[in-house]
């Protein structure tokens, strides 16, 4: 088992929450973390800024393609970011649990 | 100095400050920067939610085991996540001040 | 295209959004995501609290070392933190789009 950490973002509450739950449906993740953020960034040539809702999901290596496919199904942003951080060291009992959510 | 960033997560922020102040206190991080969150998981075969204190935890990779252990320990969670991060790189100002905290 | 995220903290929003903002003008990074949390940390022999504004900067490993020196020079702490963690995987569209504010 091999710990990964998915980072994205979402317009709002609603479509995060909605796009989440789904991904845990699907058992795709084990967990997600979302907080509120301010995001500045270029867009079509200008410095915008706004409120957003930033998630790390949690899962196994293994779920990343389709995990991927499915935030870009879901998302409603015409470019999300999708960002994985593989994990360098994650305790045993949470990696077990893990593995017995995701294939048990 | 190899910096690592350790990523847990608590029921409530009386647990964080408690147990982030213990973990300073025995010299395992320099810094911890907390925040509320949104947790959505899997729990005996239902999806749940509830807030938290999510803690990204700062140290160096020397210190990784006994952090662990001591996070093991401590920690109100059956199921912690205990999650490390190496760092590709950190400024050489802020490995250094931290080599003096820990080590100094 | 290597995308890189970069983690530092800022003392309050004036100064988060005002370096984030001249980051983004000077092109260093596309994106910035901005929330607030308690730090809590080592300084001169005592256990210190604060609230802080921590920032996830979003950009290319190329623009690594640009990016490094302008935190030095417009960041107001003595020590910032000033963390790089190179992305394992980033979805091509996010990717794409990075190279085409930074470098198109």
């Amino acid at each position: 088992m091999e710990g990964i950490f998915v980072y994205t973002t979402f317009p709002d509450w609603e479509s995060a929450r909605k796009i989440v739950r789904e991904l845990l449906e699907r058992k795709l993740i084990v967990c997600a973390n979302l907080r509120e953020h301010e995001a500045m960034y270029w867009w079509e040539g200008k410095i915008e800024e706004g409120k957003e809702v930033g998630a790390i999901l949690k899962t196994e290596v293994s779920k990343w393609k389709e995990l991927r496919e499915a935030i870009r199904e879901l998302h409603p942003y015409e470019i999300p970011v999708i960002a994985r951080i593989d994990l360098d060291k994650l305790n045993r009992e949470y990696s077990e649990w893990m593995a017995r959510v995701l294939f048990g």
